[in-house]
């Protein structure tokens, strides 16, 4: 879990952790349970590190309220896998069952519903002001999602339908982590905006970065089958930078467009992925993107937290492949 | 739709009604059009109308903020209507096929996700102080699915085991949606807390008609079919009531736990129950509840706004069966 990056707020983490753990107990066993399962999975808690060293970047020093804003974003960020675990009909989160899996479907779409609110009334109780920054991310997220669906199995999909896709899916979230920290700091509109830029740009680079990884990672350290997104359809963009190989593209389009793969027709998939240039241009863009993230971060005077902006901007590149 | 009780805010539900249809605008043409489809299916609005008229009976003269409310409550009921639809395997809702139904399960779940956002977008834009009302009642919704959940198919359910479920499930947002009213015609604390148990109660007399209706009501004004709660195992007061019958109730309560009833079986049930007293002790309940609402009404200066308030109770008690 520790990250170089989130040395200087591994205490703040800690704290978020309790206040995480707090907020997801209720009068009903059950739904404390299933709120705890879904919480206690360890994930990367990248919002909240995005969040808290925002704060701090921009010479912010009361912890208390970006303590608490950043865990009400990692609970929020949690709400919304919960439903798209069942969306996507995932089997594993975080090399355990998804949710629905381990529990009912119907409850387990009322604990995402029941999480996103008291995500929501964390933020309330924390800086109201800050409402409209994580619910506008929410809402993009509803939009993302349906975005997403238009292009499944559809191998007409473009990068720039990609990076709508995932602005609206994952980005805006963490764009949202940034400028709620920033904000909580004090900064003016401009440095605020800017730290949006930053975890936007990241953002999207994140998500590319899990797309590959999705082709090429090793299941033991994703904790999900590999190929999967091929499988469901999903508009990637290692495959559409695929399907443009002069070689292999076409047939890589059928397969994508095919609604029926078996797993082993998702191998042949990858083995034709793997002889085209997808992952040279797929990290070209991440790294593009995150190196015009942190040229946003230009604004900012000189600090140990800007250079773990900066470290966290790199790990995004480096994950585990 | 127009009721004796809301000719007074006539004017203000329709203003609603355009902000509700702006706000299920978004850039996704289908996402838009799922969001229509709900939103229009004309329910009873119940919510802005306790919010509107808890709001001129407390002295609130500019119309403009209570009615994004109104908007806002509306948007969010309508969001946990989708989800619950799913969670119960419902075929209709007020008459039409329910969403997940018309479209897609995955899609019906992330419109509701994105309705619940807009919903609480609508808050924030235009009274942040009042979201911690609004949220704190939608968790409170999920801990009474859970509760529901936990009694379902289970004769042991008590009186009181109902009340909390309706409690959680449907009375806290009705009591949220006066509270707000109360709230942002400037009352003091008093006036707040008594509207919202104006509301609280007559909420849940609202659930018991509901109810009741599902045994004894008239599947075309309804929208759905009679019977379907006992198919379900849901516990409800009429079953409660039913099952402490000397005559009946033991066959009752087997019926009842019985997770494969037909649709033969489920009418030789209400058969049965129609010869207990249910029908009577749960009307006696739901008018004990409407009368200690109103007697909550006695703060507030006589008005034709008040007038209203109490028609709106007694309309609980008089809706079709």
């Amino acid at each position: 879990m520790a990250e170089a990056w989130d040395l200087c707020i591994e205490e703040d983490l800690s704290r978020m952790e309790e206040i995480i753990a707090d907020a997801a107990r209720s009068e009903n066993p059950e739904l404390t349970e299933m709120c705890s399962y879904v919480l206690q999975a360890q994930g990367k808690r990248l919002r909240p590190a995005v969040c808290l060293l925002s704060y701090l970047a921009c010479g912010g020093e009361d912890m208390e309220k970006p303590v608490m804003i950043a865990a009400a974003l990692e609970i929020i960020h949690n709400a919304t896998l919960v439903h798209d675990d069942i969306n996507d009909e995932a089997e594993l989160r975080r090399g355990r069952k998804a949710l629905y899996k381990e529990y009912a479907l119907s409850k387990s779409i009322v604990t995402g519903d029941f999480l996103l609110a008291i995500g929501f009334r964390l933020v309330g109780k924390t800086s109201p002001e800050l409402a409209e920054y994580i619910v506008e991310a929410a809402t993009s997220m509803g939009i993302g999602e349906f975005n997403q669906s238009d292009f499944e199995y559809d191998g007409e999909v473009s990068e720039s339908d990609y990076m709508e896709i995932v602005n609206g899916k994952t980005a805006r979230l963490i764009e949202s982590s940034a400028k709620c920290g920033a904000f909580l700091a004090g900064s003016d509109i401009a440095v605020i905006d800017s730290l949006g830029e930053f975890a936007l740009k990241i953002g999207i680079a994140f998500q590319i970065v899990d797309d590959v990884l999705d082709v090429i990672g090793d299941p033991g350290s994703t904790g999900k089958p590999v190929g999967n997104d091929i499988l469901e359809g999903k508009p990637t963009l290692p495959i559409i930078f695929a399907i443009q190989d002069e070689e292999h593209g076409d047939r890589i389009r059928e397969l994508f467009e095919d609604r029926g793969l078996t797993q082993e027709e998702v191998e042949h998939t990858i083995g034709l992925m793997k002889q085209t240039d997808f992952l040279e241009r797929c990290m070209a863009t991440a790294e593009d993107l995150v190196r015009e993230g942190k040229r946003a971060l230009e604004v900012l005077e000189d600090s140990r937290y800007k250079d773990s902006l900066y470290a966290l901007a790199d790990f995004i590149l480096e994950r585990d492949r």
